[in-house]
């Protein structure tokens, strides 16, 4: 594309500074105490994108974290493109495992190492550039709204109601999305599917106090050990999740379908190797990749309960808790599947015990036809940049929020990322190639020329 | 006993003021910041016995926390009391449960309130102050000796070679203890057993960092979900212990014996309504009170792993811990029990995941016979001061180092306890009735004559 290289070369040294402005501030949504950090992100976004070439750009208030919005309407007949990221990150700890401040990126290795790095401070900030190309070298074929809100990590909850209440404001006939990953630097992918997704918190009350084990242990229930047994109970020796009606929605894939999945390049040793396990485990019957992209899945994220400090403290605790979580398939509804986990995990509870189980959120499945214009643009845009057409893969994440998009807004997303399975995003160390934040500064000017031409050619 | 009310009257505010200074000192023995603190306490001990009337005091060193030795010897031929007490105590967290500083007491509702209160600070205390009217009143008739230790509430690792050392220091013919509980303040009872305990902290490996649950869930092994699993895999539903050869050398106790233990005085409904539960759990075919006196049990102490904190975070974590004890009955060996735990433990885990069981301490249990003249001397202390002849009772708890005494030093002891079971001891808002406070100063000088006097006749 015209004066691209050139213009990346010119102002890479520029760009990085300005993402790690970014980066450095530590917008962690799920710590109520970081709001006025999400405030500054939020005022970061907005002065990026005027910077950039927006004709306005904007700090929204919604019940949770500000949403920043911005656009360029260079044509109101001309094809619109609205950008979602989010400006939110995830918690840090355990931060005794990272080997650099997580909100002081570095750049080693050819990588930029940061919380955010990828996910998805570095990946919406490609599109804030590319952006800013295209409006700099008169290049933008297209209008251009911006959406970067502030609580994707902990499910978007303001968003639905901001979109339904600025419905007009984000109207656009494709969603870009970066904030997903390619199989490899070498084999470009785009996300077809995305998991849903139900998240709970549970707290389980034995005795009213934490008592003596010895005066008490073997006379009164011990909510760890009740709760480990009820998590025990919640999943089968197969992988099968337990939940009654569970997987009754479930939408099958075909077994072609599931022939064309089992294409995709995987080497199970090494899969195992990178995390240093002997054997993976998941549902009975299926691939690893199949488990994570075409079948629910049941994790504990979190547990704790009792004394959890140094050496030995012989205690009988009140109360044991645990976050718990799954990924739904396409057809599942988030809604449904919270209340069945609910009624069963409250139902297999020993009276010995107190229950109590909160639905922290959720977001339904996700599906891009690999026939959409706005797909097909975006293959062909990663077909230049990496030689290859990009295969189209479902993802095991969650982004609840490209499914309200669907239902409130009405239109599709594309899924353009270019993170790696080793960016360990949500996780300590994450990481982000340079290679892969060039490269998608290179694609996304390329999908808005090829979406352009589509649509015009209609 | 002569001038043993005006002695208490006269110096009652100092007794309490010199216990507060005790109290103040944060000694928490599982805390390795706090070992300044260790030898704080051991110098007030060390300053309590010398006042009290000791020929002399001393700390001694040992591979952990120190130890204070004080003694009186009125005559080589008199009997010797040994007097063990612990001046550690245990965590106070969770602190936001406590309704005062644990370590600033106060006096309410006829209750001292701190960490320490009862176990075993003010217990222990109770000697010191006992041993003093003795001596300031000229009314000590046996020699005395006062062994004070820092590692009780961790499992007394040093006192054993301690005792091996000291061997000739620490002879004597009865070891005299007060760190266990009646049933009520107007139902004396005297603890003639006492549960070994065995302690591990386990660790299960899955990954070898924290995942995206998303990404990952489902496809490799979530250490959180494996060890709840293990954990319900060692108790079965009528609360029988499923490590193989765990009850192999329980010693049954007799329809007799369990017909007399029957007697005490219990309210399962008081019980229950005290803890807050509907029902309680525990081995099926045992009372309430077996459970605790004569069955061995199984309790998780605490158990930890992935995300903790406020809000969701999806994650699939690289680990997974608990900290599990049991407590055991006479004749099964805490060494042959935390093998067999370990072995099971590590059986039953699937090749997905990595398992580590530390074995962080043990002890055996013990059993006082009622017809030692010394129990004897103490049954009739008690009836004087309480009007009541006490109940033998065997306790749940555990003071892995009483059968230590018995093994090294070949002494039996005597467990004059005057603590409540509402008296919260390892738990938030630890207390200590005043009146069992000065009752046990007023019991203890009479177990002194008593087994002076029955010395004398043999």
């Amino acid at each position: 594309m015209k004066d691209l290289e050139k213009y990346i070369k010119a102002n890479k040294d520029r760009f990085l500074e300005e993402l790690f402005e970014l980066i450095r501030i530590p917008s962690i949504s799920s710590h109520p105490d970081r709001k006025p950090d999400m405030y500054r992100a939020a005022e970061k976004w907005k002065e990026l994108l005027l910077k950039a070439g927006a004709d306005n750009a904007e700090i929204f208030e919604t019940d949770g974290n500000p949403v920043t919005y911005g656009e360029k309407i260079i044509d109101a007949e001309a094809p619109t493109v609205l950008v979602y990221g989010h400006m939110d990150v995830m918690p840090v700890d355990p931060l005794e495992l990272w080997n650099t401040d997580p909100f002081e990126p570095v750049i080693k290795d050819g990588k930029i190492w940061a919380r955010g790095a990828d996910d998805d401070k570095g990946q919406a900030f490609m599109h804030a550039k590319a952006f800013e190309y295209l409006v700099q070298t008169n290049n933008l074929p297209c209008n251009v709204k911006f959406l970067i809100e502030g609580e994707e990590e902990v499910g978007s909850p303001s968003l639905p109601a901001f979109c339904k209440k600025h419905k007009k404001m984000l109207a656009a006939d494709v969603i870009l999305v970066s904030d997903t990953s390619m199989i490899a630097p070498d084999i470009p992918s785009i996300t077809t599917g995305l998991r849903g997704l139900a998240y709970w918190q549970v707290e389980v009350t034995g005795p009213n106090a934490d008592l003596h084990s010895g005066l008490f242990g073997g006379a009164v229930a011990n909510p760890i050990n009740v709760l480990a047994k009820m998590i025990a109970q919640t999943m089968d020796e197969d992988g099968r999740i337990l939940i009654p009606g569970f997987y009754d929605d479930v939408q099958e894939v075909s077994k072609k379908e599931r022939s064309m999945l089992g294409k995709a390049p995987f080497s199970l040793d090494a899969y195992k190797k990178a995390l240093d396990v002997k054997e993976v485990f998941g549902e009975k019957g299926y691939t690893t990749n199949e488990r994570t992209g075409i079948r629910p899945t049941f994790d504990v994220c979190g547990i704790w309960g009792g004394y959890t400090g140094e050496g030995a403290k012989t205690v009988l605790p009140s109360k044991a808790y645990a976050k718990i979580s799954t990924r739904l398939v396409p057809n599942q509804s988030h809604e449904k599947i919270a209340k069945l986990f609910i009624k069963y995990f409250t139902s297999i509870a020993p009276k010995t015990v107190k229950v109590k189980v909160e639905y922290l959120h959720g977001g339904p499945s996700y599906v891009c036809p690999i026939d959409l214009p706005a797909y097909k643009a975006a293959e062909k845009a990663y077909t230049d940049v990496y030689g290859k057409t990009p295969v189209p893969v479902r993802s095991g994440g969650s982004i609840p929020i490209i499914s309200t998009f669907e239902s409130v807004l009405g239109i599709k997303s594309v899924l353009m990322g270019f993170g790696l399975q080793s960016d360990a995003i949500h996780s300590p160390n994450e990481n982000y190639p340079l290679e892969q934040f060039f490269n998608g500064i290179r694609t996304i000017p390329l999908f808005y020329k090829y979406f352009a031409e589509g649509a015009k050619k209609k």
